[in-house]
Formats: C-alpha cells, sequence, structure tokens
C-alpha cells in the first residue's frame, strides 16, 4: 500500500516554515503498515494542487493533504478540491456550531469567514477537528481512490490524524506491517563502521534493508522491513542486532527513543538518584533536556544558570579570586561550579559547563568553541576539556551532548 | 527563474528525521531571485531518482537535490546521475587527498569506502566540500538545465550552498529579486484580523501576494513580490504595512526576524539593564532563549531551575510554610521566586514561572497547564495565572511566551 504527501502553503515553499506535518504523517503511516512513496510540497496554487493531486492519485492508492484550509483568502484548497471532484460546496450545520462554540469560549465573534470554514463538499466525508475551526475531508472514488485533506496546523492535524484518519484506514483497507528498528552506536566512524560489519551486512536476509545515519560522534544503524508479519519481522531484526551486538558491543549506545538523556532519566529515576546542573555556556540547554521528559522531577532537583561571575560566587560558590587567576572558562571554574550546585542542592550527581560560545569572546589560547566540562560525583569530580565547535547554536548543542555522555559513562558504572 | 528541490532519503519518508535542508535551500534561493515550484522528498531508490529528477528538469531550469552521497551501500544518489548523465566515474586527486586530511585530523583511517567518495562523474563540475568528505556536483547541459547535487548532511550543504552554489547561481542567471517581508500582530484572531484589514487588502498592488500565518496568540502577515526592483518593492511593501500599522497599530509586535526575546534583548542591552530567571516548569527554556542570542551574557546574569521544594527554599529564599500552605503551583511562590532570584543576582528584572506541565501531578483545582508567572521590577512585583494547555510540551513553550510577554509589556513603558 502506497501513500504520497502533500503539504500546501507559500510558507513552506519560500522556506519560511520548516514542514514538519510529514515527518509526522508518514510515521503515523508507517505504523499500520503504508509506505510513503513520495513527500511534496507545493504553492497555495489552483494548477499546482490539480496538477500534483491528479498525478499523486495516479500513483498511490491513498493521498493525504495538508494546509490552506484557513479562512483567509489565500487558502484555497478546500475549492480546488471541490471543483476537482465536481462537487458543490454544502454549509455544515453541525461543524457550524461547532466552530461558533469553539470561538465564543475564546471570546471570538462568528463573522462570515468562519460561517465559511463550515462549507464543505457535497461528496466528501467530513472529519470533525474538535480542535479547531477546519474541518477535515474525506474523498473516496474508484478513479482517484482515498484523498484526505487536512488543516495545516500541526496541533489539529495530530488529532485527526490519530482520532479520526488512521483508524478509517486501518479498516479501509487490508493492510500488513512495516517494522523499522534503530540502534544507536557511537564513537565509530561511518567508514569504518561499515568496514566491520561488512560481512554481517552482506548475510542480511533479503527483505530487511540497513540504512546508516550519521551525526557527530554517533551512526544509527536502521533495518526496515516492509510489508510482513509485524511480530515475525520484529523478531528476526532483533536476532540480527543481538549478532551484531557481538561485533561492536563496546559501540552501542541502546535502540532509538533512547538518547542518552532518556537513559540517564530512566537509570537515575530507577535507583533513586538525584541530579543538579550548573551552565555557563550551555545556558539552560542540559535542564531543559531533563525537565522536557515527564517525570523528571524525580531526579532532577535544581539548575543554575550562572553566566555572571558573580553568579558563580554568589550562587555557587566559585572563588572570585580562582576566576581571576584561570579564566571563567577554566578546569578550576568548572569544577567549582559542579561541586557548588552539588553541595546546595545536596544532589547524587551534579554536572557544569562553562566555555566560549562565541561569536565574541574568543582568544588564541582559548578560541571559541573552548568548553570545559564537570562532574562532581559522591566519589570524585571529573573534569575535561572539548572543542565543540565554531558555531555559537553548534557549541551550545555539542557541549549539551559531551556533557550527558560524562555523565552517562558514569552511570553505566553502576549498572 | 524556477528551481525545484529533491531531497532524498529513506529516512525522510518513514519520517525518521525532519528535512530541514529544503526550507534553509529555499531560502538562499529566494534571496538571489529564484522561485522554488516544487520540493519533493523521495526514497533512496534508483528508479524515483531518475523519474523525479527528469521530471524537475522538464519544470524547472535549477533542481538541487541533496542526499545519498555517503560511503555506504544505500547511499546511490552518485552513482544514479551518472547514469542519468552517461557518464563515467573518475577519481578526484585532490577531493581524495582532502578526505585523507580531513579523517587523518579525527584520527579516522582513510579506507576503500572513502576512497569511493573521491569519484565523481567526469562530465560534473566537483563542488569542493571544505566541511565534509563527499564533495558537491554541478551537473549543466542543454537538455536538462542546472542540476545541483549536495550531501544530505545540513552543516555541509549550507556551507556548500553559501560558499559555492549560491554565488555560481547568481552568476550564471540574470535574475531579478524576491522580497518578503512579515509583520508579527498579537491578541487578535484572524478571522477578525481579516474583516477589520479587509478593504487595506484589496487596495493592494496586483504584484503584491499577502499571506495569514497564524499561530497561538499571533497571527504574521506576509507580504511577497516575484520578479521585482528589490529597492523599489521594499520601499512599496514599506509603505503599505505602514497605512496597516494606522488600522491596526495595537496589534503589531513588530518584523519578523524581531522575535519577542530579540526586541527584550535589544532592550535591555540598550538601556544597560539585567535580567535573571527562576524558573519551574519551564525547566530552563526561558535561559535558554536568551542565552541563545549572541551578546546575552551582557544583561542575562543568571537563571535558577528551581524544581525541588528544597532549591526554591534554599536558592531563591522561598519560604516553605508558603510552599506548604499554597502549594509550589501558587501566586505567592512566583513572587518569592522572582524577587529571590532578583535579590541574589541584583538584576533589574527577574521573571518566574511555576506550574503543572504534566502529564502527572494536576487536580481539580490546579488543573494541568496552571501556570503562575511573576515579574519582579525595580519598582513592584506582578503575578499572573495563565492556563497553557495539556500537553507537557505545549505548556512549556507557552509558559515562556507568557512570561516574555509580561516582560515585554513592562520593558514597553521605558520607550
Amino acid at each position: 500500500m502506497r501513500a504520497t504527501i502533500i503539504t500546501i502553503g507559500d510558507e513552506i515553499l519560500i522556506g519560511q516554515i520548516v514542514d514538519t506535518n510529514s515527518a509526522s504523517i508518514s510515521r503515523k503511516l508507517n505504523a499500520i503498515g503504508i509506505t510513503i512513496g513520495e513527500k511534496i510540497s507545493i504553492a497555495d496554487s489552483r494548477d499546482a494542487i490539480v496538477t500534483t493531486v491528479e498525478r499523486a492519485t495516479k500513483e498511490s492508492q491513498v493521498v493525504i493533504i495538508t494546509g490552506g484550509l484557513g479562512p483567509t483568502k489565500d487558502d484555497i484548497t478546500k475549492t480546488t478540491l471541490a471543483e476537482m471532484f465536481g462537487s458543490k460546496l454544502r454549509y455544515d450545520q453541525a461543524e457550524g456550531e461547532h466552530i461558533r462554540q469553539l470561538l465564543a469560549r475564546r471570546g471570538i465573534a462568528f463573522t462570515e469567514l468562519n460561517r465559511s470554514q463550515a462549507l464543505v463538499p457535497e461528496c466528501c466525508t467530513v472529519l470533525h477537528n474538535a480542535y479547531g475551526t477546519a474541518p477535515g475531508m474525506w474523498f473516496d472514488t474508484p478513479q482517484r481512490g482515498v484523498v484526505v485533506s487536512l488543516p495545516g496546523v500541526p496541533f489539529e492535524m495530530e488529532h485527526l490524524m490519530d482520532d479520526v484518519v488512521v483508524p478509517r484506514l486501518a479498516e479501509h483497507f487490508d493492510l500488513r506491517s512495516i517494522v523499522h528498528r534503530t540502534l544507536i552506536t557511537r564513537g565509530i566512524a561511518e567508514s569504518i563502521l561499515a568496514e566491520r560489519i561488512a560481512a554481517w551486512e552482506d548475510a542480511l536476509p533479503e527483505y530487511m534493508h540497513l540504512a546508516y545515519l550519521p551525526a557527530p560522534n554517533i551512526v544509527r544503524l536502521r533495518l526496515s522491513a516492509y510489508d510482513v508479519d509485524k511480530a515475525e519481522a520484529t523478531k528476526a531484526i532483533e536476532c540480527e542486532f543481538n549478532k551484531l551486538s557481538a561485533i561492536i558491543g563496546d559501540n552501542i549506545v541502546g535502540y532509538e527513543g533512547e538518547s542518552i538523556e532518556h537513559l540517564i532519566h530512566q537509570r537515575l529515576s530507577e535507583r533513586g538518584l538525584t541530579l543538579a546542573v550548573a551552565e555557563s555556556c550551555t545556558g539552560g540547554a542540559i535542564a531543559s533536556k531533563f525537565t522536557a521528559m515527564a517525570g523528571a522531577s524525580q531526579y532532577f532537583l535544581a539548575g543554575v544558570v550562572s553566566y555572571s561571575n558573580e553568579s558563580k560566587r554568589d550562587i555557587l560558590g566559585v572563588r572570585m579570586a580562582d576566576i581571576e587567576q584561570y579564566g571563567a572558562v577554566s578546569e578550576e571554574v568548572a569544577r567549582q561550579m559542579a561541586e557548588g550546585v552539588r553541595r546546595i542542592t545536596g544532589s547524587d550527581y551534579a554536572l557544569a559547563t562553562t566555555g566560549i560560545a562565541g561569536p565574541g569572546g574568543g582568544s588564541e589560547a582559548k578560541p571559541i568553541g573552548t568548553v570545559w566540562m564537570a562532574l562532581a560525583t559522591p566519589m570524585a569530580t571529573y573534569a575535561q576539556m572539548r572543542n565543540s565547535g565554531n558555531d555559537r547554536g553548534q557549541v551550545i548543542s555539542r557541549a549539551t551532548a559531551y556533557a550527558l555522555d560524562m555523565l552517562y559513562d558514569e552511570l553505566k558504572k553502576l549498572f
């Protein structure tokens, strides 16, 4: 079963927004066994919509469209689809009432423009959008197969997909499964990894596809199987990854979905251990990673973003004399930051970062990207320096990753 | 001048990664006057690549392709393009040497797989990738126009686009300009806004296109003009937005690129005023927003992510009796957090948040999404409660936005 995803909107084509909808829809369709053949983004233009939808319906049994359903003049998806399907628009009483109530709750008047959002093509099945004012539409004709039109607002699209479209598709078609499983390796370059596992790769069953996904310090290996029995394929993939761990066991971090912060989260929670962080150059990025996960309050006690020298001294107890002698970006200061936040919070572990994120502040001795990291534990305090690139955003995200690595390596000793 | 962007990779079609490359390429092409007709994502499949590239070259004068240039077996873009252009692969000595040196610096052995990355189609111009091991390729034939193939690693693609591809395109074609300018409004619903500015919209010059881009509490209005003289069109758009500010002046925040945090950043820097934050439910997200901006150290003194009750007491001086009486999510505690971090850092302004991000911790009286925010200023401390949704990520980002709003409204009084 093949699907095409079409996202409509000038804002996508000019790069004003990144299209995240199509990735989300892909995952949801893959989960019920539907393969995505192509994703296309086009402008809010009648001709582009007609040409692209016609072509997509020839190539795929299912076409999912998002965007262009707003109340303003630049949104033309609905009228164009009605025209393509030779259908008039009718006023849907129930949707109209829903829109009126939704706006009333927000204290917004119901205008002619809102009323127009309840107009739907006569030939479609209306998909109720409980979270917004633009209903979804489901067309199903022998010539074109299933064509679904959804609002472009990610939150509304997500709910419509989960609550309405996915269940309908699963019922409508007799689908087999797609299985993806991704193993995360670190500390080994893609080309070296490929050579080391070449024999294993060559011996994989025909129906399994291997992909390499490199990222800084990490290569992810994905095995995919299409149009299979889910339980069997999952077991077979598991078995292949087990063989792999005999070859490159030391480099394996875990499976995807198990990011380093997730693994730390799990291990701290299981052991009842606690964490605090003191950040300078990462500026709250480490704290954010943990606090974004539900249940973080079990182990995450506090973070201090000690940006100024005075805050390093006053909140964390870093000695000003050491800041002056060694500089704020130094092993000494990193150690005192980690020990300081560990002391004031009483946490088991404490991470600290201090570095030069740029674009200003670099010098010959300490160029942009110089980051000192420290980890204070119940036993000792460790520190290391890592150069983390030369772009501000990159320095922040790399330093965050390196600091998490330090903590993860330490926690591995416990298990 | 029309371009098609093709991103290649199974990981895009299964939704394992979000394609950010195509948005970035769009912005860079728009900036030199090239319009994007379509963006397409396809699998690492020979047939898909051949069919899609052939179609794209018929519809556009420029085709930009990313992805599929890695050293492993799943990457087939290069061999497929060589086949399409009827060209053999040759070993490029200079690229080979560059790859060898790049790997040596990282302490990685130069293998047969790396050597294969220096193989390039005879008929293309090699685009040197200073930041990675996969060179870009520039094909230019009378039948197909310009076809450019770039690595999918965002960082490498960005540098190749900026340093090599964009200058070459600008030289190769005689291009006019595209101008986009986006005004941010807040506090007015899209449908109401559309009615209030209907007369202005109807009177816009033919060649200007208006788009509405709604987001929570915000509607962005974009005016675009294609194939124009840059200076003239910029002036004309400016003039239209000036007319608009006479109609909805109170709702206008500023132009895009001027996010609320940017405006706060500017105003604090200009006035030499300082800021500190104390975050509970936002968990470092507010600190991160400021510290991500170059120059934040001028005014951002410190942040405290006081997640545990003890850290609220020990670091910020919140009274434990008040936490017990009113709860950690309360006006009292928000006020004491803001005043506490202002006191210990000596900042002019201090923001605080405390709320229930979920999924646990909600109650009838204080459901998930309840967030108390406080702003301590040299004159007084203000507090407000805002319900910020029911999804953890949403609560964090909305509460962050609402807190920034409070500070921004306060700073407006100074100007």
